[in-house]
């Protein structure tokens, strides 16, 4: 079968790559779609995402979806020709992390297309694809699989959120409308969040935000450096902030416009090495600083969501390239005043 | 009535102060003891303390006790002549952290001998202070006032404990045995920590910290630099750190050792500016990093837990020095090697 | 000035009832239109409500909104002739729990309309009302005064939604589907609820929720006894539940379609006395059943959506009648089949 | 083997079982110590506990310690011979329960000595135990067996603290001083109660609570029964209350001696059937009632809680029968004026 392989900087390859037999509680699946993610393109353009390098051939991709094409021996409830979401997160379900209900943190994970472990994890940018069957979440036959292969950013902007506490009636900010940042503004908006407003440095996103996702307020951070500053007295405006660029800078930004007691969500993945905060700015104020990284939980509810039409994610789906064109996907795609998200054809169902 | 007055870097004064009239809900007070705390110290070698400089005359002090003086017409419950614990923190009741519960973030604060403020707020190291009634915890006649002057501190190391969540059968660590430290160790270990780790460095105050507060092991990370690497494999050890030395570097080292998904409180201030931190480690490992800042709510309990010898303070008590040699006493203070504590006698109960 | 006043059990008179003089901090409003509430029609059916019972004439109602009149000489920053959002609820501002964030729970407590108290705290069906100046949430001209009395009923749901804990993604019942009821679906599905089901014993209000709601699923116990059994296998399936029917039985039912670990919300008044309740199933499935009283801080955040329209109020209202007709009002009020809530038409502006 | 073998209603059998060969993931262990549990005596004194009855001859104990006599092949890190604290609870690790962190919970639980499922799970009140590796806590070679014996209602007792949320500064009381109330008490001191507060109907364990665990203040209420109405004015008193007495009664009179707000944790299992409670109160004063059920995660703890000393479970420790006097020990257990817990001596280690 072909793959899309980064074999270091700049050096993507569409290959042959072997099959495998399935052990007893693995599914074979055809992938349909999948989506280019930021860390996919940082791989991709520098040989590794965060404090990760490629140290073999990578296959890419996490963002998936697809159909079944063979079950293990031990595999209950999933029939072969189901369309199903397939979660990216294989977590070993014994460390106290996956024992405490939070298997995305858990100290054994394989994630794939990630460089986070040696060997790495081979990703989703295959014709086929083994998983675990609870990595399998059968969908409705009538299913847009490009649509659902959005489960997965989806279910990192719902975990987002989840770690930011109760936004019920809050008032929000989320820093970057990428991908990731408009899904975590949807989200926050379908928790209940009383407003929101979102950042960027190019205009295209930031009208979407606005237009199609239904935050309140959106400021141009490139246009207006000082754009934040109005929410920036009497203790703060915001309750809640999420920061989803990767930018230091942003982060920085959050400190004196998130209101006293207030919570700062980094789902963002900075650039390699430390960043220089405000410390005393977040002791005096008790500001709380907390990660989120990936989701586990929140797929198949992301999942559900895309199904039952509860958030739709049309308004990031930018184009889809087919699989010999992976590279040329890989360029267009880091274009942010083009280019929300693009995505791989990589089956029959695509 | 004589005060000890910071004029500038390294100008500290004994000098006359004149005493004015009480509002109906005031009360005045013969200052007994009063704790020369690390913000004095540091208002005394360079004139400022985290991002506030003194800007006009600023009598220090805020960790105070005494007898009460004089009472205003509206004053009820309080009798001249009692003993009382004096809380330093003046919130206005009002604003929306009053309202909710967090006074400690007042926007409208007063807070004993600050330069947070223009004016400044005037401290406590004098013979007479003007409090609003609520700031007067009055104590039983038996009461020792110079343990009593630790409440504020002890107030301080109960909120943080707080702010760390519930650390009831958790794994411990506290960054910096001063004396906030060693009392932050002291109240965690009340709260039922199963285990609690402090490091200083110096060998003095871990002394003190194993033999006289009980906690379970030490790390003199001068002399042992990698001391924490043993707390750092499989996920992280500590469910919650506090970091209390107001060094960067000990922020940055609990990075590793705290676990997964765990809690660092940071009470401890830093020097002005910024601090370079793993933010990403904070993102993928799920770590929240919280401010700590001061305490209100917690007086009143730090109060009634001296009187009752709930928490014994006399290990951090170090001596006592007469109101006129208070530059005496500032400068030896500095001396960690030999002294956690010292104490300015100022009125006829001392 | 007229006002509609509850002499006892079935005595209701529409009287003329003095004006008196504003306090500083005061505010006349011409009262525009008040809702009629489950706890009006308890004080006028049996001469009480829960446990407490009418001892002087009780001017009825707690659900108003209206227009300035006259300000007290203090208040500032409300005009003569602006409309308002009426908060029927002024707490101390003093007790533990107001200065908690709880004024809800304020230990001394004036509510509109209430006999909680003694003498009674005179209510809002009155052409005019005299607040405090915080009880007043001035709203932009063109605002809808009969939506807006909405508001406090809304501010209800909103609460008991908060005392669910954060019901993003999950699944949720909401038990009788009044108007209170029907907010609190409302309200859950605004918070991210992924699931709500209603239940009642009539089908008009159940329509209504499916249709107009849009709540998932409904449950008519009356036609079907036992319609809730569905969900009681497996360790239960909601995570949440609401109980807003004041039925000791439709609470019963809840212990066992409720998961383990589940958290149930009383908000509905049950009769006076006791209810009988399976307190074994409640401590080893480890259920919380939680108080919800009434609301305080949400009333803003209430009136801002309806001014908003991001909570559209319309569905549950049913009529209005002029103050004269109260008699008439009060005794279709009761029809469930037939009506979710009636209004009061109060003042000019009705 | 010998074991303790309940046949219905006051038919205690000391008979002949056989053992059975291990499966590869399980330990057989030699029982020392057995403690007799309210649960037992239940058994024993009408069949059945709660809602559940004995259907099957029911070996009972669930509070042991021991010693390991043989390993199953795949078992790792547990030595023939090594001293142990035997957890009863075997939850299937598998359901949400068990993913989230709440295996007490579990939906597929086994747990010793329970007619809680059929058949039913037999019990550890005999001479062999046959356990999954998972629930053998192995202790140092000089471990008190007949204190480790505890680690089980310890376990019981730490996790209804838990469930009261932080009790860190909080007033709280206990209802009911039998074994689980007074090492509930203890409990919550150790976790930084402020002041406990206990009650019971006789003498002698209220005067253990106050000289051996420490409590502040105890209330015999059958000499005085309105002995609670001191905490009942100005909104309650107690921030927490923890029924451990089993009684409806003393459930009942925790509403209006728990301050508004408040969290009543039941962890004392009532007579079959419902209770009157009045939810008016509860639901008008925000009160939190709820369930606590067994422990799972707080065994481990409870065990180095015992083996280090922290906690001293000596007070609750009455006297030791041989196995073959089972009966007499279950007929002097219930003479609660002169016991708290009576153990059976089961094997060589006793």
């Amino acid at each position: 079968m072909f793959a899309v392989v980064c074999h270091g900087k700049k050096d993507l390859r569409v290959e042959q790559q072997p099959d495998r037999e399935l052990a007893p509680d693995e599914v074979r699946v055809a992938v349909a779609f999948g989506g280019i993610c930021g860390s996919d393109m940082h791989y991709y353009h520098r040989g590794g995402v965060g404090d990760f390098s490629i140290r073999e051939p990578l296959t890419l991709g996490h963002e998936v979806s697809g159909r079944v094409l063979e079950t293990g021996s031990a595999v209950r409830g999933i029939d072969v020709g189901a369309k199903a979401a397939l979660n990216p997160s294989k977590p070993c379900l014994h460390c106290p992390w996956c024992r405490e209900g939070r298997s995305n943190l858990c100290n054994n994970m394989y994630f794939l297309g990630s460089a986070g472990r040696f060997p790495h994890v081979q990703g989703g940018f295959a014709e086929h694809l083994i998983l675990r069957q609870d990595q399998i979440i059968v969908v409705p036959p009538a299913t847009d699989l490009l649509k659902l292969s959005v489960a997965e950013p989806l279910s990192v902007a719902l975990h987002a959120v989840k770690r930011a506490g109760n936004v019920f009636g809050k008032k929000v900010i989320v820093t970057g409308s990428g991908p990731i940042g408009l899904l975590t503004a949807k989200a926050a908006l379908f928790a209940g969040a009383a407003e929101v407003v979102t950042t960027d440095i190019e205009d295209k996103p930031l009208e979407l935000a606005r237009e199609k996702i239904g935050v309140h307020h959106t400021v141009n951070v490139a246009k207006e450096p000082d754009g934040l500053q109005r929410y920036a007295h009497a203790g703060g405006y915001f309750d809640v902030a999420l920061e989803a660029s990767g930018s230091a800078h942003a982060l920085v930004s959050l400190f004196s416009c998130v209101r006293r007691g207030g919570r700062i969500v980094q789902l963002g993945m900075l650039p390699p090495g430390t960043a220089a905060l405000p410390v005393n700015m977040l002791q005096t104020r008790e500001i709380e600083l907390v990660g989120s990284f990936r989701a586990h939980d929140e797929f198949e509810l992301a999942a559900q969501m895309i199904v039952a039409g509860t958030i739709d994610v049309t308004p990031i789906l930018s184009g889809t390239f087919p699989l010999l064109d992976a590279e040329a996907a890989f360029q267009q795609a880091g274009d942010r005043s083009k280019v929300v998200k693009l995505h791989l054809a990589l089956g029959p169902d695509a």
